[in-house]
């Protein structure tokens, strides 16, 4: 169990207004259903405010703009989901790796490494990359040569750095994911495919957060693009090239086909799939799903696909979505008839 | 090639009936057609009971209650596709590692071994870490504080398992898989997303195989959970605090969004989708490519999407789709305009 | 910056006719927007010949067909594009590691490693593994016991082999890909599901390319086989018993259920999904996102799913392709009742 934090304390690292008893000691963050005396919890919107009569919490984060009755412990705020999010980083489980380089790890002579670094064991680190304060590269990293991570970087066990990759200051990179890695690029031949060398890098934005298992490629010629802030899911695929705008946040499964341009604040749902060489403007959402084959000039919510339905129903539906166009050239013949008969 | 075993002692195994000679030696299982006079295959069907008139096989696991004419050397069972399934351990071609560790591991202190268990190299166990009896880590595998492996466990090379999950015994996790990683869980704010840290941990149940390159992600207060008997494929996205019941088998490149709960006995075919905070009952079954975006409340066969044609006549339609809400307005002009001229 | 290399010697190199300055010193491949006069670019189609008045390129590849006035200084070839990625070649910013093993790599006694491979930090090789000659093992890389390396194979970091993998020469395989992972096979039991275990190891052609944290299955009995010259892009799933034919492209998030076999010269877009036990012809083309649940006897180009609409339009579609079968019986009953008016 984590070490025990004041309710008082918690009021001022929130900057809120303090309900009750500020010496309360406050040892975890629950959900408001299964918080119990010890833990404090939130009541992000209506939905929850109804629940905290039968919360057992010990304290309650609460939006100032509620008019629930207010708990008899508790934080007030401008945003309780906001203060949710910034008080889980007191309560983060991780323990934080000691500045130190494990002896077994692998680093070239020319890399250079600021103080504070933490490289854990097996990480291999080539020729001349530059690794920033305060940066911690978790077990079995790779840096490839050339490369630099800034000032409080996280790079999480097994991830894979090719050469030429540049991330910005905060940037956290989840395990077993890829930065850098060739482009799928080729040139056919009555042989086969003649392979193109991938020479542009990757550069990655500061406070990017990408997930587990995700790949990112480098570029053909110039590198692949993350804005500062983007945030990127699970099992995403990012082609050569493509370039993504600041705060654009990717759920899991998506992949970008290469050289396309994304926006700002943009959103994607889960196993979206964008084609290559197009260009989504800012402040485009796109639902999960979605197959994304043209440019999206204007900002705005978009969607493909069909619902979901029992399968002998969707099956019919189906089927008749393949003669579709047949049966509107028969509505339109019957709707000529009937003009004609008019 | 695998060692000799007689055929009475393959019937003795899968507890069937012995046909022919009991000391014919078998050396491997191949399919029907494949198969050569040392090998045994079976015919778990009408369809491969036609075929073993042809077959080179020197013997035959088959059903009870196939009328097909019995062959010269076999064993007969309630059910053959079973039988193949449980002979297939004793062919299994991974050599089992030794019992031991390796000197390249990197182990804190604090970690518990229980005996047997075969430790690989370049594998980094963390602090508190409590590793069942039997446990297979390999090379390069790492086990971040405070997680436990029940008996048994097989963890392939360079899977990376974050701190605070537990698994249960006899589960088997394939390479380069991440369970603990971070779930996607970030508040908005006018300068950008603000990062919540991801607190639960997960927990696997027993007998549970999680294929490769597949991420589970963390919980964000509570632990993302999956039930005993889980069958997961390659290539899958398990989102923050989704719930698995007993036994549902999951294809590869499924995705399931944050918070949701499948039922027992389900199956999902490959590239099924499902959105956040949804429901899914028992014994329901998904399609592969179906998109969900409600509960489903009811067992049954659902499905989503449209049947692949060739791109012209696809074309045609798919336009159609997006003229659909007209085409049948228009289509209801013409029953109102009938209605009122009857 | 990489060496120079003189005009001339490219227009050696590319067999292509040498235009101006054949002492020019060329330090760079660029984009003919970007190119700077110590660089070459390409002029691979009409829409880049235009844009060559307005490139500060130092040099330019272009097609001996074009009509376009030719530079000052420049490369005549028959294929613009392919000789660009021809070049790419000489200008690979990758470095060559030094042919060694590295002394923290763990090799069996029984491995067998020809001249001038190169072993990398941390690789782990297995029993009777056979690596040819140059072969490139980079950092963290596992090799299961009996699998077979061809000459010039490159595997990229943290790469999993299983056992009884085969891959043929100048095959390369990307960081966090495992090849070889069991298969998803199971039998269902009332109690669960009975694993099948995964006898069949893989074979790889030459001149493969395989993408980072891709998953290719063993086969249940016999190999998953991919042929020569095939190439696959980032975050693809290829199930047991697959087999793809002889350069047949495959782009990111692709699946292929088990025992599926693809022809040669096929293309699939991103996200493509093909069912288990299927037949597809040779040359035939998916379109990203298609969903293929029957067999294709003939080439030829196909596609499913619907496109993209702002999301209030998309979902009065799609509601109505949910009552599709509905609708179109009304149809046919306004055309019934037509046909007897007359």
């Amino acid at each position: 169990m984590s070490q025990a934090i004041t309710l008082g304390a918690i009021a001022d690292f929130l900057g809120g207004a303090c309900i009750g008893d500020p010496a309360l000691e406050i040892r975890g963050i629950a959900p408001i259903d299964t918080a119990q005396p010890h833990e404090i919890t939130f009541a992000a919107s209506k939905q929850y405010e109804f629940q905290l009569a039968d919360s057992r919490a010990g304290a309650v984060i609460i939006n100032q703009s509620s008019s629930a009755p207010r708990p008899a412990h508790g934080v007030v705020v401008a945003n309780a989901y906001l203060a949710y999010a910034q008080l889980s980083k007191l309560f983060e489980t991780r323990p934080v790796p000691a500045a130190r380089v494990h002896p077994s790890a692998v680093i070239h002579p020319s890399a250079q490494l600021a103080a504070g670094v933490s490289i854990g064991p097996h990480c291999v680190i080539e020729a001349d990359v530059i690794i920033g304060e305060d940066v911690q590269l978790l077990a079995g990293a790779f840096i490839g040569c050339r490369s630099t991570l800034g000032a409080s970087v996280v790079i999480f066990p097994n991830v894979v750095i090719y050469h030429d990759v540049h991330i910005g200051a905060r940037s956290r990179i989840h395990a077993n994911s890829t930065i850098g890695s060739d482009g799928f690029g080729y040139a056919p031949t009555p042989h086969g495919w003649q392979k193109i060398h991938q020479l542009g890098g990757v550069r990655i934005g500061s406070d990017v957060e990408i997930g587990a298992n995700t790949a990112i490629d480098r570029g053909a010629l110039e590198p692949t693009e993350l804005a500062d802030g983007v945030i990127i899911d699970n099992q995403v695929h990012i082609a050569h090239n493509v370039k993504i705008g600041k705060n654009t946040a990717i759920a899991g499964c998506v992949g970008i086909a290469g050289s396309t341009q994304v926006g700002a604040n943009c959103t994607m749902g889960g196993f979206v799939a964008i084609n290559g060489h197009l260009e989504i403007a800012d402040n485009v959402h796109f639902n999960g799903g979605s197959i994304v084959t043209k440019s999206i000039a204007e900002s705005g919510h978009y969607s493909s696909g069909t619902l979901l339905q029992d399968v002998k129903t969707w099956r019919r539906n189906a089927v008749r979505f393949g003669q579709l166009d047949e049966w509107i050239g028969r509505l339109k013949r019957i709707e000529n008839s009937l003009q004609q008969d008019q």
